[in-house]
């Protein structure tokens, strides 16, 4: 197969998946010409998010597997485009590969978990870029979408006495990483084929919903939507650096301060429980763990009745409220309030001895 | 310097260039939050094109610059959208780099090749991923155009009777690479200071045009504006992969067949003097050498009146014409007439054996 029969393959694959039903009206051009082209909704505005995911240092091809690799490369940017309030419509991909990868049913595995994904929220792949790499996979994520006529979501949009809001549970991405870490993988073995991973099939599941959590994070899509479309955040951030950077994040934008209560972060039980056995702090995963990919939201006092409890079962949570720029940004526990400085996930650090 | 510090210079770098009179009115919000927020001017198309950069294999850190490089990233993708007939726009960079690479000057100079040419077509940076990688660079380059209300010229608008048309000389590029394979570098060092690489000052700015056209191309982007604007071109596709290639795409896309004649492609007569003295075809350098980013295009007989001579001192050649497709892809020589088979670029060949 060469790269033209690749492209042709992803071609006739995105026409399985979506004609003509699904395929947005407004798509004039997808995969097979020097750009992707569509016409935007007037007053709608777009939005376009970009994710660079390296292995070796975002993924490892030991730890993860191809479909959950494809899964992961849509996930992320769905989240992005979420955070913005917005609708997902329009995917590329650019992937680089080694010779040997190419030649193997790695791309088709990628593609499989990728379109699976796609598909629960009709996003069409439209363009990429396929190249060879000399020994490592790279993984560029490009998603774009459309707000509501009310415009995007931006960080920026925060003030004094906002509420502070995250959807589902943290630290349960940062707990599946330790685990891998610590040798687990997926499949999970059970204790009857020799492992010691889990001790019953109910711890069993526990772990393989923390590694998934990692490995195979859900977008919150749905909530994104509709604080998007119903103007029920103020501003809005992704958690994928981890709560205390991303709430840095948009105190930043906004220019405002922040108070957190540690005891309202919402920590998922199994989080807790497999911290306790492994001697891990699971508020330290929850506020710097990272790559939850919930999301981080803000909302004016007179709009809190207006939010659902729920959105495709997802649950939501007050964690603190927003103050002025010069209080800083706080987290209190029972009595004690620190300066919650970002401890989330860097490239790079600021190199010690350089100005 | 973290990755945040990072961005915020990216920021206050976008701001030097374009506040606020270059900035376009339709950017709600660039680099600061998860995606970039735009407004689309109603009934004109967006164009979205990606490409991707890898080290060892698209580029040689050794044998281009940074501020090069810069430039191309841009470039390429300026070439992608000029050949939609569209406006550029916006630009995403995502870049993985070395730590090492992130602590020498190497983005520095990289943004200042890259701001230079932004700078020529009012480009505004609007968003981006920084990564680490274990060892090589990784560039994926994202451009964001509008066309024209009469919207994108595809590759798939050709029909029998239309004449096919270049912008500029093909061949350039891969003659430069020729040039670099042998050995030559930027700054050529003349022959006074030991190196027998020119052997004048006339054929030291030769040799050092060839090279720039392979390491620093310049995009059509007035050539393809003009297209798109006034709608001369039935059917566009740029010249990345090799006019062979490329001729092929785009008559695959139209289902036609072409007639070109081999004695109308422009050759920069550069190119011809190096093939003679280094015993290269430079008919085979200008069918298969890819990466001249010229636009190959095909006009309506009776358009062809309408096309000028020159757009930004950039000449243009009719070298033959659209056919039906049961014709095929065919390339004459005198009296000799053969397939024009694809012979440019490919990332990965069909593998030997494989079904």
């Amino acid at each position: 197969m060469n790269e033209f029969d690749f492209i042709n393959k992803l071609r006739r694959r995105v026409a399985d998946n979506f004609s003509p039903i699904g395929r947005p009206a407004s798509l004039i051009r997808g995969i097979g010409d020097d750009a992707a082209v569509f016409k935007a909704i007037a007053g709608k505005e777009v939005v376009v998010s970009t994710d660079l995911l390296v292995e070796e240092i975002d993924f490892r091809r030991d730890t993860t597997r191809p479909e959950l690799l494809g899964h992961k490369a849509l996930a992320v940017s769905l989240s992005d485009v979420a955070a913005m309030g917005a609708r997902p419509l329009w995917s590329l991909i650019s992937i680089g590969v080694p010779e040997a990868v190419w030649n193997s049913d790695f791309l088709d595995s990628f593609y499989l978990g990728f379109f699976e994904l796609a598909r629960r929220y009709a996003i069409t792949l439209v363009g990429g870029d396929v190249s060879r790499t000399p020994d490592k996979i790279v993984i560029d994520s490009i998603l774009i979408g459309e707000t509501a006529k009310a415009g995007a979501v931006l960080r920026s949009g925060a003030a004094p006495g906002d509420q502070i809001f995250v959807t589902g549970f943290l630290g349960d991405a940062a707990a599946g990483l330790r685990l891998i870490e610590h040798g687990a993988r997926l499949p999970l073995r059970s204790k009857t084929d020799g492992s010691t991973q889990a001790n019953s099939e109910a711890e069993h599941h526990r772990l393989e919903y923390l590694l998934l959590r990692q490995l195979q994070p859900n977008p919150r899509v749905g909530w994104g939507l509709l604080l998007g479309e119903q103007r029920l955040a103020s501003a809005m951030i992704d958690i994928s650096d981890g709560l205390s950077s991303d709430l840095n994040h948009l105190c930043a934008e906004s220019k405002v301060g922040a108070l957190i209560d540690a005891a309202a972060i919402p920590i998922d039980p199994l989080v807790t429980e497999l911290s306790g056995r492994r001697a891990l702090d699971p508020l330290m995963l929850a506020l710097h763990g990272g790559e939850d990919f919930e999301l981080l939201f803000t909302v004016k006092p007179e709009m809190v009745a207006r939010l659902p409890a729920r959105v495709d079962g997802v649950s939501l949570t007050r964690i603190g409220e927003i103050r002025g720029a010069d209080h800083g940004v706080l987290i209190s526990e029972g009595s004690r309030t620190w300066n919650l400085e970002p401890g989330g996930w860097e490239h790079f650090k600021a190199a010690r001895g350089r100005t």
